[in-house]
């Protein structure tokens, strides 16, 4: 008989979010699972670590740990100070919104998967797009589960994560699943400026994204096509093809 | 007359650091010069953005504002709501410690550079290998001013943004500009697991960062043996090597 594979899952909604009941409930039937996520909302964290105050713990139930930390703060804390044991996989989400294109960047549900990987643990998020905490996860963990097995099965390169994104429709309408590239595109800030009752300005972060990209091979493309986009995703940000030419200049003449 | 060039200058050490202050004399030299940076350090807060609180700014001088909120946030809010015009150039640091091969995931200083370039600002993260408060900037200062010219005078590629280090020794014992790629490396985490006065755990992440990477290309190798390392960073994360291995995965089997 064959181990039965660990699974750490996280995210970046927080320990309570639908979302992680949902990837829970899928790990659950894939092998031996235990959640370590953030105790409150952490979106928009990027792949921010806790340097400069305390991490706490709260063991939950048998299987389940909140932390005070950031989404890649947990998968530390989880590798090294709760699981007994190196994970097999570590999933975080689904995240209730979209991760897609230049969103990889903010997100803390990807930061977490990415965090996985640079500890060389095959790791995925998984986003849907549908922003409500009320969200239909029928569907995403359909894919969910079809995505994670595969993984199990084949591994992922070293220095390769998951990015999973999957669009927010009926499941019999999701016509499959396509590997994609990330869409160039980005937030066209609109700042909300308002005034605090003494008059002082202040200002909420707001905006709207915009995809620059016409591909038809991105995850854009895909999601808007009715596609589960998926997106392998490195952390070595070297831009190769920049080299030959930044060779050429000249410093300190 | 040309006009003068418009530079971003911001970080995450904090807009009282020493580095920022070196920074912005060499932009000095070289252009017109905002500065718009935390009010207080956020190092390792990788590409966090403010989402779920408030924003506030303050003028400090003629040229400089201080901002709650992340680097990242500062670059936007710089661009959306202090600067007149398009700037020119955005620098970022000059870090108070490293910021070379996997740190750039976790960089303040790097997010402020990268949300620059996303906007399609050219953009350059500065780094210094000292992390003591008073470091010596005489070297950092002739280099950066070197490769911001360059910057100034070449643009850089889309989608591309420059990773700077510059070794901890004296001026006259570095030995050049070298363009490199990422060292393959991370950090094995040591939590110090300490106790309330109630007896509760919690833990301090600490560790230290291991460099798996032998190849003489790198910028740890640069570093180590005298030379300013500049990595050209790119935001598109893609793992392009990896998508034809994945088409070959059975989804939903």
């Amino acid at each position: 008989m064959t181990k039965k594979p660990l699974i750490l899952v996280t995210n970046d909604d927080g320990i309570a979010a639908p979302g992680i009941i949902a990837l829970t409930e899928v790990m659950q039937t894939l092998g031996e699972v235990v959640v370590v996520a953030p105790d409150s909302p952490q979106s928009g964290m990027g792949h921010a670590i806790t340097l400069n105050s305390t991490l706490h713990i709260e063991k939950i139930s048998d299987y389940q740990y909140s932390c005070s930390g950031t989404p890649a703060d947990c998968v530390k804390i989880a590798v090294n100070e709760i699981l007994g044991r190196r994970p097999d996989l570590c999933v975080s989400g689904i995240n209730h919104g979209s991760n897609s294109s230049i969103n990889v960047i903010y997100s803390g549900t990807m930061s977490a998967a990415i965090e996985a990987g640079i500890e060389g643990i095959p790791a995925i998020g998984f986003s849907n797009l549908n922003y409500n905490w009320d969200a239909n996860f029928d569907a995403s963990k359909i894919h969910v589960k079809s995505i994670a097995k595969n993984v199990l099965e084949h591994g992922l390169a070293q220095g390769v994560v998951l990015n999973v994104n999957i669009p927010n429709i009926d499941k019999e309408a999701i016509k499959g699943v396509k590997i994609c590239r990330q869409a160039r595109g980005n937030w066209k800030e609109e700042f909300d400026k308002r005034q605090t009752p003494q008059g002082k300005d202040y200002y909420w972060l707001s905006g709207r994204f915009e995809n620059y990209d016409k591909g038809e091979d991105t995850d854009e493309w895909a999601l808007k096509n009715g596609y589960v986009s998926l997106v392998p995703v490195q952390f070595d940000l070297t831009a190769h093809h920049c080299i030959q030419q930044l060779n050429s200049w000249i410093f300190n003449a």
